[in-house]
């Protein structure tokens, strides 16, 4: 990257969709700078003013232009800083990316949400919700190392954030991800060994412990 | 296209997501068969096959191949015959037609199905959501004549199929969009002069007699 270009992230240290952007940074090997929001407190003027729709994070400033949508912003680190790239070269690979990355998106976080947030009937069938999406997941992943191939890429970055709560998820549900889904937890080991996700990956103690606390604000426990 | 090609739709007259993709292929030259499923009865086994997630229209088959879900099936087009180019050529300008992409599609059809689904107070609430989304948006074109400029492109055709629409919202919800938002049935009617738009736009009378349909179903009336 020119040494003149700069690049600012703005931050939560608990978001799983923030630690999908660190490791694509990662991946690339940019350096930048973070600005942490205050969980508790207001949301900065920057943040607000450079995601004004949804006003969360992450959002990555490239050079003062803010990018917005954890998917979206990796997407544009991966076209803006193309080596290595991250998406397959052929369309319809990107295309079979896109297609897993949105179902991701759309079913992973909110099935999570659905654990910790339930309790006796309801809590058992949004368990049961959760692991029949991981094993779609690992439909998709087939015999292969990662989701396109033998080479960490796009879904993997994409998903990778979010488990960094799927201890939370296990603790809440009463299950555990190695004994429902061990291709989905030998996944998950293999992706830690990279430095970009090793060293990005939230200490599921700590999401443990702050999915603790929504529960008591949200009246759960 | 060379002639060895073949792209089939899977199809289904009313379907918005759709006419997104039909649009899409016409403003690329594309020639394609169609295979319209039935509203009422079993979904094609071809169907159930191609996109075993979701078992929805459309379905682009290429080769064979099948891409699903209709913001995907326009990028697979745009990617895979890249002249006219639908997207922004930086990707800055790709990272925002995204956004306001991802925008659409979290809430412009389900905003309009909470209008034909209510009755009274909440019927009120509603309109009020859907005008204000039709406001962002007018926002995001700003003094533009198209979503990225001076040229229709991708975030117009993601938009303009779901504007089919948009009668029976008006007709159930009991405004008028040229009056709440006289910029966005500008835009409408700036779409609707290309021929694209013009030979797919599905009749606004046969949506709302469809829309209709669908409130019996629900018990609506």
């Amino acid at each position: 990257m020119p040494t003149n270009e700069e690049l600012l992230l703005l931050d939560l240290w608990v978001s799983p969709f923030s630690t999908r952007v660190k490791i694509a940074l990662a991946e690339k090997g940019l350096s930048y700078k973070t600005q942490e929001e205050d969980v508790l407190g207001g949301k900065s003027d920057l943040l607000l003013k450079s995601n004004p729709l949804y006003a969360k994070v992450p959002v990555l400033l490239h050079n003062g232009k803010p990018v917005v949508e954890s998917t979206n912003i990796v997407y544009y680190i991966d076209e803006t800083w193309p080596s290595p790239q991250l998406l397959p070269a052929c369309s319809y690979g990107k295309s079979t990316a896109r297609f897993w990355a949105d179902f991701i998106d759309k079913k992973v976080f909110d099935a999570g949400r659905n654990i910790w947030q339930s309790k006796g009937e309801e809590l058992e069938a949004a368990k049961n919700e959760f692991i029949d999406i991981l094993k779609k997941l690992e439909g998709a992943m087939g015999d292969k190392d990662y989701f396109g191939g033998d080479k960490f890429g796009f879904v993997d970055v994409i998903l990778i954030g979010l488990t960094t709560w799927f201890y939370a998820y296990e603790k809440y549900g009463g299950f555990k991800i190695e004994k429902e889904c061990p291709k989905f937890a030998a996944w998950v080991n293999r992706c830690k060994e990279r430095d970009s996700v090793a060293k990005n990956y939230i200490d599921p103690e700590r999401t443990h412990e702050f999915v603790g606390l929504l529960r008591k604000m949200h009246g759960v426990e």
